[in-house]
């Protein structure tokens, strides 16, 4: 792995979270963002396991374009037979899906490049060949992703009025995804389309990705956006300051029930009791209707050092109990809209989440 | 003003916030802990000032105390008439009130002693004797609200079972007061009559309070505590861990609208969404019968660098728009009951709160 340091603005560029660059995933290490801008330079599937599971790459889309990439780093060099290229296959793509939980994307991008990779070897293709078409297959994973995103943005957008304020938890932006994110998305075209909102933006304690991330990539894009601690929301919504919540989601079950950052629920809870509509906003990838409701999502529990020394610098007493869960799960009756590629979806979420699979 | 500093635990001591030691106002500086334990020596009204508008003493009764322990400050050296002692006494106390605008402690304890100057300056002391009586003035307020405080921890007490989990935001502890504090009394005289409580303590974004000192505090104390972010209260509460709240406030209005610490409104509002009863913890000094409403208490806002670069370390982008109110008004119709000296409080406030002053 090595790294490549840039600074500054550079006004030609958009900030992305990861490309494909001469044989290799040059992926952008967002827990020194703002700070520093620095490219990790990814040659392994175990480096790409560790930058997901180090959070070096977040957000469900991002985490599932990272892996498939892992997967093709995993077999760049082998020589065998077909047979045994598929062995290997699965091999990186089972250990990659070990490296975080809760994102349905991941293991929904590795499913497909293993199903592709099945197809290949009974292609007859040989190895070089598969190589080539299993890299092609992670970038339309990527490039699908950015189109995905745009369409949630335009359905999104068709929401909000010049005027409103939008508040947001996390980062479900560009840089968790291809580009343009999930519930940023709207914000972005809003921008291209000269309709004013002004964002609040949590900044998503214990990582803070509302105040590293969201705030940095819509203030280098333009977009109004104030920075608050997680617990002003409510007092901002009772400030008449708010009219409309946006997140992203890690995984919506069959029901609606959303997975999300911790803290997503309180903001859902806060937005219900102001009467402000509360929308999630993910491509159907996100939506697992295998998953009958949140209480079958598994919620990873991190270590106690993100609350209590988050900061580089210790900010609770040494051995104090921590409670770090990544993630909640917000019940469908709160959620007001799942906005998709496809659409917005609104109740009875069981009913129609499945139709829109069926359409 | 000089420091000294206290390493490790010191088990035949209680942690205290602040003390009268000779001829001095010795002060826990609060933003140092819980990694450094310092005591300044403060020998003047600007270093008191300082102290409390940089949060080194917080929580409304210890700032209102440490103010009048500044008064005496300002004139211990004094020279001159009855009558120009009365005035300095006076200017002292003006000047010390503007340090911060939301508590209503401060006044109330600046008020008292610029009346017991008053009366002092009529009775013919000499400036060395009326010095001597200000400064048992000071030492009164500091005695009454430990007495206050247990009292307080009393009455709370009886709201709460054995195995109940508890959660407290910022820090209305022995640290905030004299001794025991207001919210966290009962914790302290629970564990004195063996009952188990289970507190859950938010961190307290941004100056992060709850993480500093009341988890610290506890600990120390040997209550089982357990730290968790802001953004982490609803859902602990939807996992049925919380079967009560209890805060301290900055001040009560005469309708029972309570400030308190930014997030305590949020706290309420996901209390009253999992039926957890919210209870406010306070001695009646902070009950302010003269303030209509919560609409007619000013809140204070802070610095965009406690939220951008609060532990010393850049964490949102440089120029990045912030909102950083102090305290949040929690409406009367949240609050279950508010906890004093003289009893526990319910709606309806106007009549009740009124009623208790009569008392």
């Amino acid at each position: 792995m090595s790294k490549e340091q840039r600074q500054g603005k550079q006004s030609d560029e958009v900030l992305q979270s990861l490309r494909w660059e001469k044989g290799a995933l040059s992926l952008l290490d967002q827990r020194l963002l703002p700070e520093e801008t620095v490219y990790l330079r990814l040659t392994t599937p175990q480096e790409v396991w560790e930058a997901i599971r180090e959070l070096k790459v977040r957000g469900a889309p991002a985490i599932g374009i990272a892996a498939a990439y892992g997967v093709v780093l995993g077999v760049a060099e082998f020589a065998g037979s077909g047979e045994e290229w598929l062995a290997e296959v699965n091999r990186h793509a089972e250990y990659l899906a070990t490296s975080r939980p809760t994102a349905v994307n991941l293991f929904w991008a590795l499913d497909r490049m293993k199903a592709f990779a099945q197809d290949l070897a009974q292609s007859g293709k040989t190895i070089v060949d598969a190589n080539q078409a299993l890299l092609a297959e992670a970038q339309l994973i990527q490039a699908e992703d950015e189109a995905t995103n745009r369409l949630i943005g335009e359905h999104a957008l068709t929401l909000f009025q010049d005027g409103m304020g939008v508040l947001t938890h996390c980062n479900a932006g560009g840089l968790a995804t291809a580009k343009y994110g999930t519930a940023l998305a709207p914000f972005y075209l809003a921008l291209e389309q000269g309709i004013k909102l002004k964002v609040f933006a949590d900044e998503t304690r214990p990582v803070l990705q509302g105040a590293r991330l969201t705030a940095f990539e819509l203030q280098q894009a333009g977009v109004d956006v104030t920075l608050i601690c997680d617990n002003m929301a409510g007092h901002v919504m009772s400030k008449g300051w708010i009219q409309a919540v946006i997140v992203g989601t890690d995984r919506v079950a069959a029901n609606g029930d959303v997975a999300n950052k911790i803290g997503t629920y309180s903001v859902a809870v806060l937005a219900k009791a102001h009467n402000i509509p509360f929308y999630v906003a993910c491509p159907l990838s996100t939506i697992d209707l295998s998953t009958p409701t949140g209480a079958d999502i598994p919620i990873e529990e991190r270590h106690s050092d993100e609350v209590s020394m988050g900061f580089g610098k210790r900010t609770a007493p040494q051995g104090v109990a921590v409670y770090n869960p990544a993630f909640d799960i917000t019940p469908n009756e709160l959620v007001t809209a799942i906005i998709t590629e496809k659409g917005i979806i609104k109740a009875p979420y069981s009913d129609n989440l499945r139709q829109l699979f069926d359409r």
